[in-house]
């Protein structure tokens, strides 16, 4: 990779795998006083060590049935600001000078919504003094602070999402996400063998991906990313190489011009998902509303809906969930049912969702017959079809999932380079 | 006891003992619940759980050989947010409105001085209005800000202080402090099986106790609380009875008046006493500051000092340190040997000291004399003997140290009611 010599910042972000013990805090260090130690301005994010926020969620529910979220979300911004203390000391030992800065002390302003605050601005005044002084800064990632200094947690993506802000807000050259894995790959590598490390993506391929299965990044910080053409590269923390960099795919900006990119960039699949399906529903006006209201009420995500009309004026409506909201969105699917004369409901846990990923595909047809076409030939039978711009998914048998990863990865040629 | 029913506010400080696991900080909650559902304003400190400061600690120098001061301040800082974030949420499981504040967001203003910084001042306006919604205000302790918002730790004593200081700032009346004894004895109880509890002591008699190794209260605290003249309640978390109040000593504040008091209050002991002697150093100006000022330098606290001069002109100098320090001062005070011409230095390490304490020994003579004649008569030798105001200590073998604290609480009478 050959990023322009300019003497912008760099923020590096450390996951909580990446910090789990005192020996590997020492080894993020070694990584960030070598990039210092080139000259460049480092601004370091770090999770809480390991397990240490699920602990101190299980310390919350040892003294109160609902702990309250303004006192949970100080709790667990203590998780991160023991990380990013050791951190700096542990870069004070490699002679590195460094200062470790609350989200409050950072300037990370937030909403007042705890447990999934939103950053509003970020007031990095005192970054900019401590990178001034040749200090590496190393910031609580995952927490803000509210105008009359509450501290807040930013929910789930929260660190990922501290670091690509700071990155925006600092006029960073890039922001690099340091994680247990080697980077995004046209597949599950454990799925499918050859799958292939992507050198580049870009940020809607990303939050395909993201929002399908490939959880290397919460599909938050990918939006910010996009938001402000911020270039985020994801790599491993434990091995020395180039990850994939996430970044606007434009013509001259990449290693190839855009024409003879492959089309599908990824494959990915998720193996939690259960289905309802309402069965000959009279097709009226407002029968959607009635039943997706109620779900989003109750806080359940709602993920493929399919609806098929049939020729004597009912359709049938499907949808998918996680398994583990099967049980509570059935409860309430049924209570609504006699409203719009649904004539049986229809239910499946043992599902699964593949789906190809790619940019390319907007202005290429055939994408979608090649996949259906590909999974018949493998015998595999498709529940549920829904597309987007730059993306086809279909809802397979559970236990045929990760052939039809297989096969789509070799019929789509992903794992020959681009 | 009974105090006047002003309206003012009541703070209550709970040490790591007291919040140590999530039973015993619910039953701390429930004390705190108590007393506020009698409608009085209740500010809450707690120390850090247990032994999560040593924890810490221990994490900090698994990264770093020399911890960095200012990041070692941040890390330590997170056990007491802990322990304050937990004390909320039991609170609200008893429906008791409540909320955790940091030293930070408390206003509590420190020096720069990274690991002992001393409070410079209070901004209680976050905390007045909390009470003022009626909520109880839970103050992590040992914490301070300084005006760059980094966070300090006090140094030893530092959440008895940050519980005195903020009484003092809020106009308590009072400062309850709750600890695992259950108040100040006029001996300690594992020695003396006869030794009672003191309803009441002096702010001086106090500091003598606590400077003596009545280890309950850092003199610190106990200072701060003289100087504002603010009640100090000691007494244990565990059960629910009247401890000791420290206060001031003046006719009519008193249950009984002064002219009948014991004069003497209570027998310290401290077992952990060593001594150096400097053999016929000529009697000469400045030979004291020869040897104090190094050994202050290096940190070594001297504690009973005495010179004896002899005929021929020069003098023996005694002066007891921890056992610990023995080593270290010995060898600065051979380095210094030379200079004042010491004929040669004498040392031991199996000693003890036991003191008297009483303000009302000022007015009375005789004490002294009383003191050693019970020593003699039980056969203890007397190595030094060094007095204060309010105070006679004597420096004996430890072997001999519980027998010599058994024969003062017997032959002063302190076994007897006031």
């Amino acid at each position: 990779m050959s990023w322009p010599e300019l003497r912008r910042p760099l923020v590096q972000k450390y996951g909580g795998s990446s910090v789990a013990n005192a020996e590997r805090i020492r080894a993020a260090a070694r990584r960030v006083a070598r990039t210092a130690s080139s000259g460049r301005s480092v601004i370091v994010v770090v999770s809480a060590m390991g397990d240490t926020t699920d602990e101190l969620i299980q310390l919350a529910y040892q003294v109160a049935d609902r702990p309250d979220d303004r006192e949970m979300d100080l709790l667990l911004s203590t998780g991160e600001t023991v990380s990013a203390t050791l951190m700096a000391m542990a870069l004070h030992d490699l002679h590195q000078p460094a200062v470790s800065l609350t989200g409050a002390q950072a300037g990370i302003r937030s909403t007042r919504v705890f447990s999934r605050a939103r950053i509003t601005d970020i007031h990095p005044e005192r970054i900019s003094t401590e990178l001034r002084h040749g200090k590496v800064v190393i910031v609580t990632g995952f927490q803000g602070v509210t105008d009359d200094q509450d501290v807040t947690t930013l929910g789930r993506g929260g660190s990922d999402t501290t670091a690509v802000a700071l990155a925006c807000a600092l006029g960073a050259e890039r922001c690099d996400i340091y994680t247990d894995v080697k980077g995004i790959y046209t597949a599950d590598p454990r799925v499918v063998p050859g799958a292939r490390k992507l050198a580049s993506i870009g940020y809607e391929e990303m939050l395909e991906l993201a929002q399908l299965g490939a959880r290397v990044m919460h599909p938050r910080a990918v939006e910010l990313g996009e938001l402000y053409e911020m270039p985020i590269h994801v790599a491993s923390s434990f091995v020395d190489e180039p990850g994939t960099l996430i970044q606007i795919q434009r013509d001259g900006d990449l290693p190839m011009p855009m024409e003879i990119r492959k089309n599908v960039r990824g494959i990915a699949h998720d193996l939690d998902v259960a289905r309802i399906t309402l069965v000959r529903v009279p097709d009226r006006p407002g029968v959607a509303a009635a039943i997706f209201q109620p779900l989003a009420q109750a806080g359940i995500s709602v993920d493929t809906i399919a609806q098929s009309s049939g020729a004597d004026g009912t359709t049938d409506l499907s949808f998918t969930i996680s398994r583990g909201s099967l049980e509570r969105a059935l409860e309430i699917t049924r209570s609504i049912s006699p409203r719009i004369h649904a004539a049986s409901i229809d239910t499946a846990d043992d599902l699964a969702k593949v789906s190809i990923v790619g940019t390319g595909m907007q202005s290429a047809p055939g994408y979608a017959a090649r996949m259906f076409g590909t999974l018949a030939d493998a015998n595999i039978n498709i529940n549920i079809i829904s597309t987007s711009d730059i993306r086809i998914t279909c809802v397979v048998p559970r236990d045929r999932a990760e052939d039809a990863v297989r096969v789509l990865h070799a019929a789509f040629e992903l794992d020959r380079e681009d």
